[in-house]
């Protein structure tokens, strides 16, 4: 096909922002293409499986389980290149991506920084309430977890063992349903064996959400399902509850009329996104509108109103629906989106015309522990042993390296047949932590790598 | 059995200090005594399997991979409790191990706390050139073999960029030899396809030792085969070197008569250990008789001279064996130490003698590389393709926990066929490091968990 517009010595150039299923997808989604360069820029050497950093944060898997290096995925793809840098800044006149120690020209730019967590002005909770998002997050909250056992063994005042046996998770999307069922399934089954001064079974694992019901997303039929699970579990659910405020080791709530106080070591976040600096970044430097979390409302083509050649997709983006309410921040969006976009741009080099991108609607899942999930594929709707299995066979399957998918698939058996959790392994902080055995001092150490 | 030493209302109280392989073979050799109460006293809450803290330092294996949680290995174990703490201090007269927060008392003392790096009284290297003996030794490792790569692919200057691909081992022992196998395989094999402006087959691996040979516990005849393996990989091999000076990012080596100063980005330190501090606190509080590097002389038994009650077992002890040389630090001789001191403090409680502890030698194994290793069994010596089968089924075998062998044997038989290696993460380290590409800045960044 002759095409004027393509220069077999000057390659149309795309530079990617971000490795997370969005950047890659799109970047992958060129590897037939001729005369395009991509060039994926990520500040971490790796892409993350983030569905499952879950169970890194709980103990059953290792982050180089669930993470693939980008060089190594995209080795074979010779007209990809990765760099590790960190984007401070973009120049939407000149097209160039700027980092601190260069300047980076595209002629497309895919922008897919996704988010990190939000706390709705408090962001005094952060410390108090981690929240899980990246690697650290995961091995920071594990510490966490195992350390309050840890200390509860060795605690004589019962009041304060209650406190470090008391764990709270604000926010029952899935995040935070899959990370209360995995801490019910330690305590209650994993670690029952394991102490000898505590009953890890007078563990309390609560789950807080504001609205009424868990899971949100999901049927009001899959919910009442989900809270039910949790509760078997050994879950304390508390909808319609309102954090008020978080500090050290005690979180406020309100419910109604009452507030209380409730003492606990151990206080996660799973209640909130914001957008990831791109947002503003494009905002102040090619008039993109944000909306009220900072993600950027984009066209129906993906594309910034006035930049056509700048493309926001993953969790970043606001893309509005047929129905109005944006689509939600998960892989299948970002993977479809990503591929469409790498669609578009070469039905551009071609001068072809592209449909706008429609979301084909994959499902949801969201699992509550062994055995136990729900499903939602829009035609149907499941529980249970079946939707489980169905998240177990999705997620070993979008795993992207094959020794990845072996190895989650041996701990997962391992950890079904045994119920133990091999990866439970408390590192990264100065032994002098592992000393300071007070509720209150125990985050207060210095920090050693 | 009659015995009035024993008393069923007052078990026997046996303290071990340390986790490692003398510490726990000795705790799970008292699993059938009656009338012993086990206490295990360990920092971490895990058990690592270090001879493969290489393979984590060089990005094949996960931590949790190598390592078993400590409660988890002892949890069936009724006589058998676990106490995550850090011993500051013994009471030999009193019978009491101190904490920071508790004293706890013995009537048996097992400690077994190994050894740490030693840098022949150039502590301020330590830096420079970090050694490998814990799980956060082989992250930090990993983190900077892996982002000297980055830095070099983002590096402009050719003699910075030569710095950069630069490796350093400083010292030819078993661990030596393996990290600079292993750094060679991983540049010349896993990353070779991974980099656009590099060419990672540029990469220099020299291995530096202070004798006349490598591997100098093994005859010579097999240093020469390991040698020549080494050489064939690409690592260069520099014997008979002195290291007089290290600086960030550069080592100075004496041969003969010349010194020479070699711009070096990573510098690992694998050439000497030292007693951990438990070795002065037995010199001080009870007696006991250090050698040079702080290992504590013991009886033919393994116990101190005056304290018959106070056992060192592993790393920490010197044990003289027939000819007059201490046993090894290996693992065989730890888990044989524990195990003969179970024994003799079971057969004390009823009236036995127990003969003097023998080492039995089960052999020596070093693996070079992929197909190469060279082991030595006393009435047998080989090298190549058999001994590095020999040192696989060896090291599976005694993986504890059953699920760390299957991941390890997938792991490796992923990176055997593909030469990939998945644990290749970056992780640690806040990404202002990760925007800092000059060799001198590379290590002055703050550090954030």
């Amino acid at each position: 096909m002759s095409n004027p517009t393509l220069n077999p010595t000057q390659p149309h150039r795309v530079v990617v922002i971000g490795g997370g299923f969005g950047g890659l997808y799109a970047a992958k989604a060129f590897a037939k293409s001729k005369n395009v360069d991509v060039t994926v820029i990520d500040k971490r050497n790796f892409h993350l499986f983030q569905p499952l950093l879950y169970q890194v944060a709980t103990g059953t898997l290792s982050p180089a389980d669930i993470s693939s290096p980008l060089r190594s995925i995209l080795c074979q793809q010779q007209n990809a290149r990765v760099l590790m840098k960190e984007v401070v800044d973009i120049d939407a006149s000149e097209q160039v991506v700027i980092t601190s120690e260069s300047m980076i020209p595209y002629d497309t730019l895919i922008v897919a920084t996704g988010v990190s967590h939000h706390y709705f002005g408090n962001d005094q909770w952060k410390t108090a309430a981690p929240g899980l998002k990246t690697v650290e997050d995961a091995l920071e909250i594990r510490r966490k977890i195992f350390m309050a056992f840890e200390a509860a063994e060795k605690e004589a005042d019962l009041e304060k063992r209650k406190a470090l046996l008391t764990f709270v998770i604000v926010g029952a999307g899935p995040t935070g349903v899959e990370l209360a069922g995995a801490i019910a399934d330690l305590a209650y089954n994993t670690l029952k064996q394991d102490f000898r001064t505590i009953n890890t079974r007078e563990t309390r694992v609560l789950l807080l959400e504001g609205l009424d019901r868990v899971l949100p997303p999901f049927t009001s039929d899959l919910s009442e399902k989900a809270r039910a699970a949790l509760t078997r579990r050994g879950v304390t659910v508390a909808t319609s509850t309102r954090v008020t405020h978080i500090e050290a080791h005690a979180v406020t709530i309100q419910q109604g009329e009452t507030t209380e106080t409730i003492p606990a070591q151990t206080i996660l976040w799973a209640a909130g996104v914001k957008a990831s600096s791109m947002g503003s970044v494009l905002e102040r430097r090619a008039e993109a509108t944000l909306d009220r979390v900072g993600r950027v409302i984009v066209e129906p083509d993906l594309s910034l109103t006035n930049y056509p050649n700048i493309f926001v997709i993953g969790d970043l983006a606001h893309f509005n629906h047929h129905d109005g309410t944006p689509l939600p921040g998960v892989a299948p969006v970002a993977m479809q989106e990503g591929e469409y976009v790498a669609q578009l741009v070469q039905a551009r080099l071609q001068h072809r015309a592209t449909p706008n991108f429609i979301y084909r609607n994959v499902g949801s899942l969201a699992v509550i522990g062994q055995n136990d999930a729900v499903v939602d594929l829009g035609f149907v709707r499941f529980s249970g042993f079946i939707a489980w299995f169905v998240w177990i066979v999705a997620h070993i399957y979008y795993l992207i390296e094959f020794d990845n998918k072996l190895v989650v698939m041996v701990q997962w058996a391992w950890n079904y047949f045994t119920r133990k959790r091999g990866a439970r392994l408390i590192t990264g902080k100065s032994i002098e932590v592992l000393e300071t055995p007070s509720v209150s001092e125990l985050d207060k150490s210095p920090v050693k790598v």
